[in-house]
């Protein structure tokens, strides 16, 4: 039996019999001839069916039929890949196929968003949908290609935890062997641990977010790609590692998934050599927001995404310093001015995509810290060991893989790039 | 300030002056000069230090805290790599660390299991047991990269489902916004339904098991590493693509942690050019249990493990055919016979490794299987959609990530090769 040959690959075997298998994409009867296009993952093929019976027998096999055809590789300059199989036989991998709920072989799938979300394990199949999920799949690698050269160990922290990470509000309950346990808001805790242990570490998991609220931008569950550090100097040093782990990303995008990138409609920023770096204050400044303000509202990151463009030609813009009220507990404040903090958001065409910067270190820096907010060292008490045992100056952050890719195609609608978007309402397919 | 160097390649600075920075794995104080040994990411590194001042110093820095020290690299045969740092001079990093809790700098860890993992943020850093995590994450590098190279794409699936995977019995309920929802047992359902976008997928990611038991096998969240391939012709071709996992994670180690493979005390495995495969029925007969047995015991795995070593040189045996009715609904049947499956497990060192298999791939085949099992297929819909619309013939397996580490390093328990394991009694650290 021949060997199966994938579609993208025809060029290379003119004037031969080969074996394509795949998914009876599209089939087009015209008065003399049907013309076939099967999908594999590779990409698409034209199959010219000129005989009665194998005419027949494509009229019953619908489309999203598994099939494996064998034909001559003929060029064919109209055709995809300029080769075409002519002469074919058709062979059943498969049982007929349903008629399927959305048109694959449109170039667009134009049904609404639910209908999509409600059909996505055959709705996916669609080639500019699938290769959003390339781009999300090229960027893991990017980042952990890039990760892995500069040392970093990568962990595999647990999802079910003892306590809340951040905020109790918006954090899961599960029903643990008769107990409350509770999911994961960040593998924050953890991965400073970690730097402990391997000095720089990162890690790619879910993340879970009682979100009560049903908008654009929220998921109950995605993925994160998260990132700390030992001995650095400050939180710069740590932007520094997020501009090679993004550059790495967009790379890795262009060197394994240029052609996804293309179906995706996606549009690859170019990473400056270096992030340009604005203060909180100077922002609020700059947007003409009052200066008091404790955070950056979502037209002002517009706002400074424009400002970033035409004063840096960048898209991206690093904000550093946010006022120590909106930032965790365990935010490193501005040595000089301790209103502000070593923190940064990462704006990203006018969004914020990433979150990060240093962290405290001391453990006499984390008492004092829980007791200005009112809260007990004790539930802390297995992360704050930690901290009485020598912890280097440290930093990290974190990127949320949907967002990232939401940006990439400018998508309207994070659950547009989630596999199987979990919110408020939906937790099916 | 001088730029930092690691502590394993002081031997390209000899004579030179040079800045190292980490934790002080030991002190010894001897009448005129103290020895010093600084634990980096990359190792040890002995520093002498006789000037008094500095002795003073350090008699009040414990063990772990963090320092800067700059000296000149000088030989000594003695010395780990052959090198030490005279004439130091030490900065702190942070403020002197309480005593650890376990002895950092003794070649092995001699307390119980239950300190050891209550201490884990701390224990952790033990040069031997950093190296285990070290396997791991050699490990997994070596999965991703064989299966990029053969064209797989990796996918992240929801960890909160609306139904059970497998069986209702050992699975975590989560308080999903009022409703129940469910945490994933494996990520088998959308796996499969991936083939039919991408053909060939991979995830890593945790999955939950609301084990009842208490043993030293048994957690109640692991690492799962999941392949699933279509255009398959049997379980065979699984095997195969299973057997360049396992080679890419062997060769991965031995590329990117010889070093940690020597600390951890781990013993490599040769993985074969192709599996030894022996038929259930015959593997019953072999160890001499009942022919009606359904499943293998431990000690007929163990006899099996050591009958591959002795008559196939390997570590490693693939049992195939189970009985249908020890394996999930979607199984396919050994098409010459059907009370066998057409799945497998990996035997490695006569304990079961992987599980895996060939799945159904037609819908009436599904609808008929679940029937046979008085079950709804209404509970499955939106795993079923996918086989109305056409799916190849495919299979797969899955890898517990802690269960091959542990077998790697000869553990007694599970939880010792585990970072944060959870069970019946611990959910923290």
């Amino acid at each position: 039996m021949l060997q199966r040959t994938l579609s993208t690959t025809l060029a290379s075997h003119q004037d031969e019999r080969v074996a394509i298998e795949g998914w009876i994409h599209r089939r087009r009867r015209l008065a003399t001839i049907t013309f076939l296009i099967v999908r594999d993952r590779s990409g698409l093929a034209q199959v010219v069916v000129s005989d009665d019976a194998t005419r027949q027998q494509l009229d019953r096999l619908g489309e999203e039929t598994v099939i494996r055809v064998e034909g001559t590789v003929s060029a064919n300059a109209k055709a995809h890949g300029g080769m075409e199989l002519t002469t074919p036989t058709i062979t059943e991998l498969s049982a007929p196929a349903a008629t399927p709920p959305v048109e694959l072989w449109r170039p667009t799938l134009a049904v609404s968003l639910p209908t999509l979300l409600d059909k996505a394990p055959v709705a996916w199949r669609h080639p500019a949908q699938q290769a959003i999920w390339r781009l999300a799949a090229a960027s893991l690698r990017g980042f952990r290609e890039t990760l892995d050269a500069e040392d970093f160990t990568e962990i595999q922290s647990p999802k079910l935890v003892g306590g809340s990470t951040e905020s109790g509000a918006t954090t899961f309950i599960v029903d643990y062997f008769g107990r409350p346990a509770y999911l994961a808001q960040s593998p924050q805790f953890y991965k400073q641990m970690m730097v402990g242990v391997f000095e720089r570490v990162y890690e790619v998991g879910p993340v879970f977010r009682a979100e009560p609220h049903d908008t654009v931008r929220h998921l109950a569950e995605y993925v994160s790609l998260d990132v700390e550090l030992g001995f650095i100097r400050d939180h710069r040093d740590v932007l520094r590692v997020l501009r090679d782990v993004l550059a790495g990303m967009v790379e890795s995008i262009r060197k394994t998934a240029a052609e996804a990138a293309e179906l995706a409609g996606a549009r690859l920023p170019d990473v400056p050599a270096e992030f340009p770096v604005i203060h909180f204050s100077e922002a609020l400044r700059l947007v003409g927001a009052d200066p008091h303000e404790p955070d950056l509202a979502p037209e002002h990151e517009r706002a400074l995404g424009r400002w970033a463009l035409e004063q840096h030609g960048s898209d991206f813009l690093a904000v550093e310093g946010y006022p120590a009220a909106k930032r965790p507990f365990y935010t490193h404040p501005q040595p000089d001015d301790p209103r502000w903090t070593n923190s940064f958001d990462l704006l990203f065409r006018g969004v914020e995509l990433v979150t990060g910067g240093q962290r405290l270190h001391e453990y006499a820096d984390y008492e004092r810290a829980l007791a200005d907010r009112g809260e007990s060292p004790d539930a802390y008490e297995s992360y704050l060991q930690t901290f009485r045992h020598g912890m280097p100056p440290h930093g990290g952050f974190a990127i949320g893989l949907e967002r990232w890719t939401a940006r990439l195609v400018e998508a309207d609608n994070i659950h547009r790039v989630t596999l199987f978007p979990r919110d408020l309402h939906r937790i099916t397919p």
